[in-house]
């Protein structure tokens, strides 16, 4: 099964190939060779597959979509490093497994130097893990379709449960069909305004996917500001639940406006964006209050929605401005968006039973359920909630330690390691929004590489492998 | 009730006004006022009390715990401003508060220039605080003896719940028994190692409250290897639960080596020491492996019971080491000891929790409790525990942005906050263990006192009386 997924990645390979030989790049073999093994292991695959049991468990259902993440960028790495534009393969891993992840954390000193063909391949791995590989192969590939459900649920975790139609292929089918919509819509506006179309696809390819790869080594600094307000509002539709777009699609406003996490998505950017565009305002008022409001309100979505990319150096915005940015990494998208992070729904709930506590204490015999959208929310739900968050942040702290331990400062460490954990990309520290990760040691980028994929995949799907639970019997 | 609780306070002030008469120190009437103040009060308060309905509710228990700890750290601070020591009411209540609630962080920059009768009152009130005001008063006043379960639940909030003795009146008797009893043992084996008795007298006041104020500027540096493992010694019983305590000074050790709290204190305290051990070592192997093993051992009981004594500047262990102490800020001492923080109850609760989340997610059927000590903890206390750490890295984390907020950089925002919510003392960044907290803003004094506050009487008890559900009907 892993290896017939091979085929959608030999395909794409095969697009960024196309795209080489167009703009007569020198990157076309390094793209189309990876692109003819994954196309020869999928096919050996396929034929032993239709021979095999086509009954999947719930274990199976983790193992191999963990696995396909790491196979996947394991192959997506092979241009890279034929070509020589990143010869080592800890770095080129780490580029790829940053691009699958949406992360957009990269290593890469001068990104205009590159082939277009590989720029493009970079931008495509980021569109392909935004929604979702798995998720992409369901609407696709008709054999999937027994035990779908099994991988649906491990590559998309999240606690709300509402489903686009009653079967996952046609969910599926729907996401990417808006998913799809929405990146040619940004295409379009982004080319209007005078942006090449190289450059609009890719911004397109990696705002939807919430990745932040840029085709420019300034990120969207260097852009208009019609521009920049364009990508924020992708970036918006981007981290919010494409359920509740397609709804919007179908001009179902009601149902988008009515949702809790909506609103409450919606109201920290609001909040974030008006306290940082006070703090950066009067930290250099000359600049005039339009571009402290532009430069804040694309750092947030930019950084709620943990998509990366960078139009103002927010570390120069003092140790106020700093914690907020980094209060924000915590809390990511929405979930059933491309977004990573927490998810603002888990938050949300967190917030609801913590409150509810005060409650319980004085009533300690009633039963009191977090309610979401007017509805009970399932203690087991919440329970699971809970222990998410504790992960994420104990994750997060012994990435730290390690990163310490490896002798990054503690602003570095932390920030690393929420950068990649969160699917970020720019950190605080030294790994900040104007630097990279180049310098991080070849260790460091093995795990932070690894906290990548657990943070895409919700940490229980990745973390499970390893529980001895998980191989009884 | 408060009122006559003042009676408690006053014969402590007397106390300290008889010490401070013996060594000729001229702080005697600023002891000595407060304490007719109080004793005046609190016989009108009493007067009134024998009149007014005895009966106890839940919201009275939280309201009159948290406001008995801020009227005792009102008058407390009194001495220090009538002698002039501390002439602003805002340092002398930070110091008092943080004397109470046993945290240790001072603004003084000349400890040994202050008067004996001051000292000695300083130390008594993280005595008085150590176990607890409530809990005192419960053991010596009988009038207390309706509501006073209310009272004890509210002051002694933790998730376990054992009792030394069905009656709360013989509980708060024997614990304060144990307490003394452990008090008066220091005492003798410091005299023993040839300290004097009056620094004899107030370090074993703040080592088994937990405290951490010492009596002299380089807190434990000075002292003798013998002094510095006897105070590691009792700092470690400290951060034992009580209940615990007693079983073994009844020789009952089954009891207390198969309880699993204290065998993860202790495995905590072993991991984090030899941790150390190696780091400071290999940083400095000019002073030998005892005192690396010292400094370590101490440093790692000293911030993990939340006390605070210094023997070495941690900060000065590197990155990894500084990472280390900082995680271990986070654990705290045992549930019903006098150590604050999270409590290591709460923390395996946390864990195992977690760790059911995977046998969970893979039988979504099964009801999977968490067991500690062989039994299965109520879902209720575990969801409880899992909003109260939520709600302590929330606190930490507003904390720490508006302490950044008020001009302190990343580490010291972070490193106060931590260091008063989690009653230690000493910090990280510009609050580290050989520096302390007079050039913090008198705003951010205000809010380290409260947040030393919501620390003590573990978040809830404080918290509650800020939510709207506490006051309605």
């Amino acid at each position: 099964m892993l290896g017939s997924l091979l085929f959608i990645e030999s395909f794409f390979l095969l697009l960024s190939a196309i795209v080489s030989l167009l703009y007569q790049d020198q990157a076309f073999y390094s793209l189309l060779i990876p692109s003819a093994i994954a196309f020869l292991l999928g096919g050996f695959a396929w034929y032993k597959t239709s021979k095999a049991p086509k009954s999947l468990g719930k274990r199976e259902g983790y193992l191999i979509v963990s696995l396909v993440w790491v196979v996947f960028s394991i192959f997506g790495s092979l241009p890279f490093m034929i070509s020589g534009e990143i010869p080592g393969f800890t770095d080129a891993f780490f580029e790829t497994m940053s691009g699958f992840t949406t992360t957009g954390a990269s290593i890469l000193n001068n990104i205009e130097a590159m082939p277009k063909g590989l720029l493009f391949w970079r931008s495509i791995t980021q569109w392909m893990g935004g929604m979702g590989m798995i998720v992409m192969s369901l609407a696709i590939l008709p054999m999937l379709g027994i035990g779908g459900m099994e991988l649906f649920v491990a590559e998309v975790p999240g606690p709300t449960t509402d489903k686009l139609h009653p079967r996952v292929r046609q969910t599926a089918k729907r996401l990417w069909g808006i998913y799809t919509a929405f990146t040619a819509m940004e295409i379009i506006l982004l080319m209007f305004g005078g942006m090449n179309f190289f450059d609009a696809i890719n911004h397109s390819f990696t705002t939807m996917a919430t990745g932040g790869y840029s085709t420019k080594q300034a990120s969207i600094a260097g852009e208009t500001p019609y521009i920049q307000y364009v990508i924020s509002l992708f970036m918006l539709i981007a981290g919010v639940n494409f359920t509740l777009s397609y709804f919007a699609l179908k001009f179902k406003f009601k149902k988008v406006f009515s949702n809790e996490e909506f609103r409450w998505y919606i109201s920290f950017v609001f909040a974030f964006t008006v306290a940082l565009t006070a703090i950066v305002y009067f930290r250099n008022y000359t600049d005039g209050l339009e571009k402290a409001f532009r430069d804040s309100l694309f750092q947030v979505i930019s950084i709620i929605t943990t998509t990366g990319y960078v139009t103002a150096d927010y570390l120069e915005w003092g140790t106020f401005g700093i914690m907020l940015i980094f209060t924000m990494m915590f809390l990511g998208g929405s979930a059933g968006s491309t977004g990573g992070g927490i998810k603002i729904v888990r938050v949300i709930i967190l917030f609801k039973n913590s409150l509810l506590e005060f409650k319980r204490l004085l009533h300690p015999r009633a039963v009191i359920p977090v309610r979401l959208n007017h509805k009970a929310v399932n203690q087991m739900i919440v329970t699971n909630v809970l222990a998410f968050i504790v992960f994420y942040i104990l994750t997060f702290v012994a990435g730290s330690i390690i990163m310490a331990a490896l002798g990054l400062d503690l602003e570095s460490s932390m920030g690393s390691v929420i950068a990649c954990l969160g699917n970020i990309g720019p950190g605080i520290g030294s790994v900040g929004p104007v630097v990279n990760f180049a310098h991080i040691p070849d260790v460091g980028k093995w795990i932070l590489s690894f906290l990548m994929l657990m943070g895409r995949l919700e940490l229980f799907t990745v973390m499970i492998i390893f529980t001895p639970v998980f191989w009884k019997r």
